[in-house]
C-alpha cells in the first residue's frame, strides 16, 4: 500500500513524531510505501507530494514543527473530494493519514463517511479541545511552556510588587490556562467555559495581595468576563468603550490596576506555546498515535482515528471526536477554585 | 481535625506540590489543622513534627524535594504502630497522609487495615511501578530529564561515531527506559521485564550503525541480559568473569564494543532523575492527588489512596495498589520493538 | 560596619546573587553587619529596612528577582539626600551598596560625589547599556531566553511558511537583539543604533525566503526604521498613518507582509526576558560583582562600582560608567550583517 | 580560495556554529569555496572530504555536535605532513581551518610553523584550559549543564539530609568546577590546581551541615586530595588501599561519609557536559570565532588562531595559546573560598 500523510492546521509540537511513528511502523511491519503531502489538504488538492522514506523521518521524535509543512486549506475547497480522488488515483495512493485538529478531522470524517475515501486521522490540538481522547499531543508542551513562562514572570512580579496578567492560548477551551495556572500556582485562572465577574477577579487579586503575594492572573485568550456584552467585545471595545488593544490580557490589566490600586501588567505568550521541541510526554504520545494510525489503516477502518484512553491507545470514530468540544468540566473548575485567591 | 502529613522513601519531583494541594484544600474547604511530620515515619515514631500553616506551603507547586524531609524508616520499626498511636494521641492527630512508594503504602495499608489507624495515602514513585494508578507523579519528570540527557549525549555519539549506553532508573520496571527511549529515538531499549540476549542487543546496535547512525542504547538499571547467570551477576562479575563496576551500563558498554567493533561508552544518569523542579504535568498531577487525599480523609476511607485513572482522580485501596508491580505490559514492549534497530 | 544594600530599577536575573555574594563576603571576611533596604531608594527615604543575616541569603545564587524588592523611586525625590543621611545616621548605616542601572548609578554617583555619601554601586541592566564594564549581569539570561524563544518560534514559522518578527528588549541599545539574533541565526536583526530602511528589511526577508527559509526578523524595541519620521512614530502612528498597536514588532509585521507577500506575524517577548532564574554565567558574574562591592567599601572608594573587564572584576568610577551608553559598535554591526539575509 | 575545515578532538557545543560562521563569511565576503574534512586530521590524511556549501551550514548555530565528525587522530601520524600536503595539492586546498583543543592546535602550530602549511586555528575546549583567550566555546554550556544538574541534585540532598559529591569535567584545570560550584552555591569546590586535604573537605562539609544545609561538594575529575600519594592514586587505589572505582567522586563519597557520619552519595555528570545544544553565549562566541578565522586566512596569518579578549575577537599565535595551560589563578581560588563551608 502507498500511504499519503499530511499535517493540517496550526503547528503543534509532536507532528514530526507522529510522522516518524507512522512511517517507521508502516515500512517495518507492513512494507507500506509512504508519500509526504505538502502543506495539508493543499498538497493533496494540488498534487504537491514526494516519496517519504525511512531516512526522511530520522531523528524526528524530538523535532518541533512538521517536515511536511501545514496550511489551513479546507478539503472541500478548490475541487474538493473529486479533485483529491483524482490525484490519489494518479499517484496510486491507497490511504491518507490526516493529522490535524477539529477542522481537519471533521473534513476527514466527511471524506471517509460521505465520499468513501480511505482516510484515517490523528488528533492534534495544543488546546486539547477534541473529545474522545484523554489528551492530544502538543497540549503538554504548550502547558509546560506556559508554566515555565509564568514561573519566570512571577519573580519580576514579586520584585516589583505588581500584579501580572498572563494570556495563554485557548480560544474555546481553557485547558492550557487550567493546567499552567495550577502548575504555576496562579491566584486567578480565567477560562472560556466559566465566565467570572470583574468583582470576582478583583477579589482573587486582592486576596493574594493581602497575603503578601504578587498576584498572578492566568487568562485563556477566549475568556470573556461575566457581564461584558459579547457583542460589544466583538467590536473590540470593552464595557468602558475603550479600544481592546491586544486581547483579553491587555483588556484586564488596566481594569485590575484601576480597581485594586495594584500596578498591573500583561504579557501575551502567543506563538511561544505552539513551537519548539515537544516534551517527552508529547513525543511518546505522538509516536504512539502515529504508530496506531497504521493499525487503523491495516484494519481499513476508514473514518477512524487514534486516541488516548488512560494509558492505552484506542481507535475512535473521527465524527465522534469532533461532535462536541472537550471543554473543562465543572469538577475541574471547582477543583482549581479552592487554590485561587 | 488535625492532619499529620509525611513524605517517605526516595525523593521525587512533586512531593511539595502534594503537600501544598492537601494543606490548601484542607484548610480552605474543611478548616483542618495540619502538622508536618519530619522525615517520614521517623518523625511520627520520634514525635518530630511542627504546625504546618498555609504560609508554609506558599510557592511549593514547582519546587523540587520535600520541605518535610524524608527517610527510609519503616513504620513497623522501633515501637511501630503502638508508638505511633501514642504520639498521635499526645499530638491530637486525627489522621495521617502518607506520601510514598510501594514500601510506604504497604506499611500504611497495614496500619489502616490491621491496626485501625486513620491513615490515607498518596502514591509516589519515579519508577511508576505502582498498580491501580495510570501514572505516579515524579515519573514524567524523570522521563523528561532522561530524554533531555539522551538528546544531549546523542550529539556527541554522532560527532565521535560512537555507541552510547545510557543507564536510567528502574530497578524492577522499565517505564523510564521505555518512555525516554521512545521519546529520544533510541536504537535499543532494555527493560527489566523483558530480558534480551547479547546477540539481540548487538543486532540492534549494528543495524543502526549500518544505517549510518551512532547507536543509542537505553537500559534500565534492573535489566539483566538473557543468558546471564544471575547468581554470577549478583557477585558483581559478568559472564567473562570481569568485575561489574558501575552497574549494567558499564557492564554492557565493553561487551558491545568488543562484539561490534564500535567504540562504546556508558553514562549513568543516576540522581539527576529524581531531583529538581517537577514538570508541569507532575505539578498538576501531584497537586490534584494532594487535594484528593483530603476528600478521602473527609470520607474517612482509611487505607485508601488517591490515584489517576485517565483524566480523573479516583480513590483506590492501598492494598490493591501494592499487590503487584505495575510492569511494562507485553503490548508496550511489542510496540517499541518496531522502532528499534 | 553596618552596610545597607538596595536594589533599584527594573528586575534583572542575578540581583539575588549579588546580594548573597556581598553579604557572605562582608560577614565572613570583614565581620560587617548588613541591613536590607526595601524597594530601592524608597526604603532608604522612608526608613523601610531590616537586618540581613547570612541565613537570609541562603540558596539565592540561582533565584530570580530580588528578595529586597525594587522600585523606580529616584534618590533625589521626597527629601532626597538630606532625608537619606538622616535615616542612615539613625540606623547607623556606614555605607550603601546600590545595585541598579543607569538611573540608579547616576543618582548614586551624585550622592557620593556631590553629597559626600558613602555609596558604592553594582551595575545591573539586562540591556547591557552601561559603559566601562564588558557585560552586566542579567544580559546573558535575557539573551538566552530570547534565543530559546526564537528557536521555538522558528519551527512554527517553518511549518507555516511564514515570516516571524520577534521583538526583544532594548530601548536604546541593541545588545539583546544582536546576540539573540546571531545565536538563533536570524535573517534580519534590527538595532536602535543602526536604522535601516524598509527596503533593506524587505530585501533580507526576501533573500531568506528565496533560499527556502522561513524568515526570522529580530527587532529591538527601540529600533526605528530609517525614513520614518520619529515625531510621527512617537504619536503612535506609522508613516501610513496607521495606529501603532503594540510596538515596533506589530508595526513591522503588516508592512513586511504587504511588501513581500509572505504571511508575517509578530511576537513580543516582553517580561519573559527579565524574570526567572539567571544563567550560570550571570550567577557567576553577579556573585563576583557583589563580592567586589565589599572590597570597594573596605577601601572606602565611595562613588565607585564593580565592573567586568575580560575575566577580571575591576573597580571603576560610577560617573564614568553612566557617562555614555554602551551602544553596539560599528564593527559588531558589520560582523552580523554578513550573516543576514 | 578553497578552504578545508576540520573539527578534531572531543565534542564541544558550538563546533557547528564555528563551521557555519566560517562558511557563511568565507562565501559571502570573499567568494571562497569550502571543503568539509571528515573526522579531523584523519580525513585530511585519508582524503575523506566533500564540498561544503552554504546550504550545508543552514540552521547550525544552535545544533550540538559537529556535522564534520571528529576523531583523535594526530596530524603527525600515518604519513603526517607530507601526506596532508599531497592530499591538499590534489584537492586544490589553499588553507585549513583546524578547530580543536590543545593537541589539535599544537599540531596545527607545528604544521604552520615547521612545515609551512597554510593552517589557521579556532580554539575549542569545554575545559577552558587554553591560554591567550578569555574563554573557549563549549565551556559556558558545560558550566551551565553542570549548574543545572547540581540544582536538581541539591533538592534530593535536602530531602534526604545527605551530602552529595558531584564530579564534573576538568582533568587538568578546574574552570567548570569553579563556575558551576559558584553558580550553584556549592559548599566545597575542589580543583586540580589547588589540592586540599581530607580535613579541609570534611571541615567544609561539616560547616554546611551545622548550618542546617545538605552539603554539596563539586569536584573536578582531575582533583587529587593533598596528602594522597599520586603514584598510588594512579594505580587506582586510594590511601586505604581500596579500589578507586569510578573516579574521584566515588573515591571521596565514602571517605566523607565515614569522617563526618553524614550519608554521602556521588554522581558523575560525564558526557552530559559536552553534548547538546550550545548556550546563546557559546553560539555567539563560536560564530564570531568562525568568522574571524576567515579574516586570519584572508590575511594569510598561518599559524594564528581566533581568540576572545574582553568583548573583542582577536588574533593570536597558536603556539602562544598552547604554551601553557590556562589554569584557575590564585585570586579566583581565594575568591570562591570565602563562599565555601
Amino acid at each position: 500500500m502507498n500511504i499519503g500523510i499530511l499535517t493540517s492546521g496550526g503547528d503543534a509540537p509532536g507532528l514530526n513524531a507522529v510522522i516518524r511513528g507512522a512511517v517507521r511502523k508502516g515500512i517495518r511491519e507492513h512494507g507500506f510505501i509512504f508519500t509526504g503531502i505538502r502543506d495539508g489538504w493543499r498538497g493533496l488538492l494540488e498534487d504537491d507530494m514526494y516519496p517519504l522514506n525511512e531516512v526522511d523521518v530520522r531523528g524526528l521524535s524530538g523535532r518541533g514543527g512538521t517536515i511536511l509543512g501545514t496550511s489551513r486549506t479546507h478539503p472541500y475547497s478548490d475541487g474538493g473530494p473529486e479533485q483529491m480522488k483524482k490525484v490519489m488515483a494518479e499517484r496510486g495512493l491507497d490511504a491518507i493519514i490526516a493529522i490535524g485538529g477539529e477542522g481537519t478531522l471533521s473534513g476527514a470524517a466527511r471524506l471517509a463517511n460521505d465520499e468513501g475515501m480511505p482516510v484515517v486521522g490523528v488528533p492534534k490540538t495544543i488546546d486539547n479541545d477534541l473529545d474522545n481522547t484523554d489528551y492530544t499531543f502538543g497540549f503538554d508542551t504548550a502547558a509546560a511552556i506556559a508554566t515555565e513562562s509564568i514561573d519566570r514572570i512571577r519573580t519580576t512580579a514579586d520584585s516589583h510588587h505588581r500584579c501580572m496578567v498572563i494570556e495563554v492560548m485557548g480560544r474555546n477551551v481553557g485547558w492550557i490556562a487550567l493546567h499552567a495556572g495550577m502548575a504555576a500556582g496562579a491566584h486567578a485562572v480565567l477560562l472560556p467555559e466559566f465566565p467570572v465577574s470583574y468583582d470576582q477577579i478583583t477579589a482573587w487579586v486582592t486576596s493574594a495581595w493581602d497575603r503578601g503575594r504578587a498576584p498572578i492572573v492566568v487568562v485563556a485568550e477566549g475568556f470573556v468576563p461575566a457581564g461584558l456584552d459579547e457583542a460589544v467585545s466583538d467590536k473590540g471595545l470593552d464595557k468602558h468603550g475603550r479600544v481592546r488593544l491586544g486581547g483579553i490580557g491587555e483588556h484586564l490589566a488596566p481594569i485590575i490596576d484601576e480597581r485594586t490600586g495594584i500596578e498591573t501588567r500583561s504579557v501575551v505568550l502567543g506563538h511561544l506555546q505552539r513551537g519548539g521541541e515537544p516534551t517527552a510526554y508529547d513525543r511518546v504520545l505522538a509516536t504512539r498515535l502515529g504508530m496506531a494510525s497504521i493499525d487503523i489503516i491495516a484494519q481499513q477502518k476508514w473514518g477512524w482515528m487514534a486516541a488516548l484512553s488512560g494509558t492505552s491507545i484506542t481507535h475512535v470514530e473521527m465524527s465522534d471526536a469532533v461532535d462536541r468540544l472537550n471543554t473543562v468540566p465543572q469538577e475541574r473548575w471547582e477543583e482549581i477554585q479552592i487554590l485561587l485567591g
